[in-house]
């Protein structure tokens, strides 16, 4: 065979492998975070002393009556002006005895993914109360249909591990009714994990009981919990805030896992300089831990420790920025020193257009939390304008850059099959290259990830096919997606069920 | 004061600060990498290993006779079929003895950089033959004067640290004259530190004699070069290529510093699997090294081993994907293990449009090089369409996204004066916020950077402004500094004497 015949062979063998599919992904979620360490040892050493002093020395304020009870018998004591003071000790023996990983169910079981040590999951998060048309390009209030559309949508994207409901259903008004409809959108078009938030207390035991009907029975859902509830207990600087605190003990009677989330702003509630930042968010979040164990010892809750960053030429929440990129993988990195399962934000970006900012940002915040270990990364997915905006090619775009942060977070595996010099030598004195060696088609499928959206075409092809961008090829893999069929993921028995028991609106 | 009073004041004091402009950079170029580990460090004894054994058992072919005498007389042997194979002692022993540090000079002093150790610059290769057309958003064949309009806009862009002649003027058929008015367009347009590729050894004394007039003399240009020459003297998969071992010679011979280039491709001129490739191009560049040392030890090297990567569907060169994002970290780090300046190729995308997909792929390439800690991150500035392109909207969005990395390479500093835990209570116990600390105000200027081409508006705000994107707003800003008055960098005696000698072209 001559040179050319046998390149010719090469790539029409390459070509058929390619159209297959690869034989598995390349890159599935859940690889190993960590080999990015933007603070030294000593430095997370102080900035944990920080919080602690902060903790003993501050503490926390407007603490709830019933809670306050549970900290002071956990071994809290009494502060100056209502405070409640947490000594260094009972941090410490909150933080050895905290839940260190937990299985996050999904309905599916195939679903569930493992929370804890250096694995990276990216997930959504997320209340955008305005969504990208992807008719006209520009932004409307999100809506219950918009919710629906998103959890279908989602359901077909591998890198989703989980789905928190991302938008806010502006169209319906009532509190519970929100809740409610929120959180039957997640059971009818998913059986991933999946979270929600609870506007108050009183909503959980009922909506519980819907979880109930797509478990299986009553306390079904509490033997194997597949949503978690996302809560902000803590109101920056340093307090608690009441009606999300009784949440928690709602939570944690039905055993819902917890997303505790601090999101104090560097410059407005919480210092500006970022090591000082990091020691308060540190300390407010451990004040969720500390609540969490003297309310149950051991509960799961994701330490969702997340630097947000203002703009202080404007007062406006920014999360595309650097510093946002830079803390919150200090953010994950700290939590993983501690033992705890970490939650960080971020993929976020301050653009509106799926455009070039859009892509940066991303791509830097998102690389960055996933190279530092955190283990889940919230709002990765289909969020945009400063988590105001929640988009359908968005989604579809994140989770084609997921499998890249995925891929680089594999790494390089050094061994004797892929560091062989025995080969190298053998095909630079035969052929002289390697286009048909057996190493190239095996490394083909096993080490490279090959990008569905993205245009790796020439100037000319591209030209030719018109001249195209990632957002219009995106809004027709939105649109397909969209418009093809979906299974319905509850029984018509459980759909019955829900709804005579439920007001349930149209979405 | 009351709060509102308080916070109104606060943020016209800052709007203030915001008009003035920061008082300086918060993070400006040559920043320090390394917080990224992507290999073990085993795995790189690893690598190393197996690549001192094929420059040992398979050596380099086709070697120019006067560059085999020169490695004979340094300590390699004669191997099978003409080809040369160095010792591992040899290698390690050239390596010891290599240039670990140099300062790469700017004509302007000021714009000197010092290449080596963990510090990151980010600057231009390339050779582009498309350009993206500022009016038409296509491709068209690049010109003689597209060079001299993106030397002029690079030279006000502060994060381009030197500036390679990003594309080629296709317009200049005869490659004496290319050369020639290539290196006119570097003198003419700017005094960063520049580079170039001289197509043949002949061309390079004649050039050098247009440096000695910019420098001030003959012999000037000797004494203090302001030129680096971008070579790829190893052909892969390891043997020499005679025309490039000639240009090194001629080099060396005028004291220019080299960027010895391996851009062997996974799959096709080097293997797929990555342990192996990083192996063999390690091999190639210490092949390139070798000779250098053979020819006059300790002459300036930047150690350039570029992994490029082949999309295997197609054969097409890809060089925004995740494998080259990882492998270039990967080869920076080892370059860094070895001690000697790192030069890799990142910031790379294979988009055509200003999309999301460019800055996706430029995000994550670019931050993992960074983090890694490349001395000398190429490609990295206006380029697109797999190499094949170069744009101006590029240069202006790349120039801000290197902001960003640099803030993040730059870190968080930890010590009493951005660690302060009383300020932080006093700010607690007393206003509530730190929208008015003295520390906000401090820190804003020192620790933040605020971009000017990101859109951080809200959404109606970006609607009613009219939904631009970042294309658009490149465009603008790429107009306008090509626009604005631009000093010419040679004097009218220096340019006389420069036509007198060449025949410089319009451009």
């Amino acid at each position: 065979m001559t040179r050319d015949k046998a390149k010719r062979a090469g790539r029409q063998a390459r070509l058929a492998l390619r159209a297959r599919g690869p034989a598995e992904n390349p890159c599935p979620p859940g690889q190993i975070g960590g080999a990015y360490a933007p603070l030294a040892e000593s430095e997370i050493g102080a900035i944990y002393a920080a919080a602690l002093d902060l903790l003993e020395q501050l503490g926390m304020g407007d603490v709830p009556e019933r809670l306050a009870t549970r900290l002071l018998a956990a071994g809290a004591v009494p502060g100056d002006g209502g405070r409640i003071l947490f000594p260094r000790s009972l941090c410490e023996d909150v933080i050895a005895g905290a839940c260190k990983r937990f299985v996050f169910h999904g309905r599916d079981p195939d679903r569930s993914i493992e929370v804890g040590g250096s694995t990276v999951h990216f997930g959504t998060g997320g209340a955008a109360v305005q969504v990208l048309d992807l008719d006209t390009g520009l932004y409307r209030a999100a809506t219950l249909a918009d919710l629906h559309d998103f959890a279908r949508l989602q359901d077909r994207l591998t890198n989703i591990s989980w789905f928190t409901r991302n938008c806010i259903a502006t169209d319906v008004a009532d509190p519970f009714d929100l809740d409610v409809n929120t959180a039957y959108a997640l059971l009818a078009n998913t059986t991933k994990p999946v979270a929600t938030a609870f506007t108050l207390a009183s909503h959980v035991a009922p909506i519980v009981a819907m979880f109930d009907i797509a478990a299986g029975g009553e306390g079904a859902f509490a033997r194997r919990p597949f949503v978690k509830a996302h809560v902000s207990p803590v109101i920056s600087p340093m307090r608690y805030g009441a009606d999300a605190v009784a949440v928690i003990f709602e939570c944690i009677r039905h055993n819902i896992p917890l997303t505790c989330i601090t999101a104090a702003q560097a410059g407005a509630t919480a210092p500006a300089p970022l090591a000082g930042f990091l020691a308060q968010s540190l300390a407010e979040t451990l004040a969720s831990l500390v609540m969490v164990h003297a309310i149950r010892p051991g509960h799961p809750m994701v330490f969702s420790n997340w630097p947000f960053v203002v703009d202080l030429r404007t007062g406006s929440f920014a999360g595309g920025g650097s510093e946002t990129a830079l803390m919150n993988a200090a953010s994950a990195q700290i939590i993983n020193w501690l033992g705890l399962p970490s939650g960080v934000a971020a993929s976020m970006t301050d653009a509106k257009a799926i455009d070039a900012q859009y892509g940066m940002e991303k791509g830097m915040t998102s690389l960055a939390a996933a190279l530092a270990g955190a283990n889940m990364v919230y709002e990765s997915s289909g969020m945009t304008a400063s988590l105001l905006g929640a988009s359908f090619e968005a989604f579809v775009l994140d989770d084609e850059m997921h499998s890249a942060n995925y891929r680089i977070l594999r790494g390089i595996e050094v061994g004797p099959d892929t560091l062989d010099t025995d080969a190298i030598i053998e095909a630079v004195l035969g052929t002289g290259h390697f286009l048909s060696a057996d190493q190239t088609m095996a490394a083909m499928e096993r080490d490279f990830f090959y990008p569905a959206l993205a245009d790796r075409t020439s100037p000319d092809a591209w030209a030719a096919a018109g001249a195209r961008t990632a957002w219009e090829r995106a809004t027709d893999r939105a649109r397909e997606l969209l418009q093809s069929d979906h299974p319905r993921y509850l029984s018509a028995a459980e759909e019955n069920a829900i709804r005579e028991r439920f007001r349930i609106l149209s979405g």
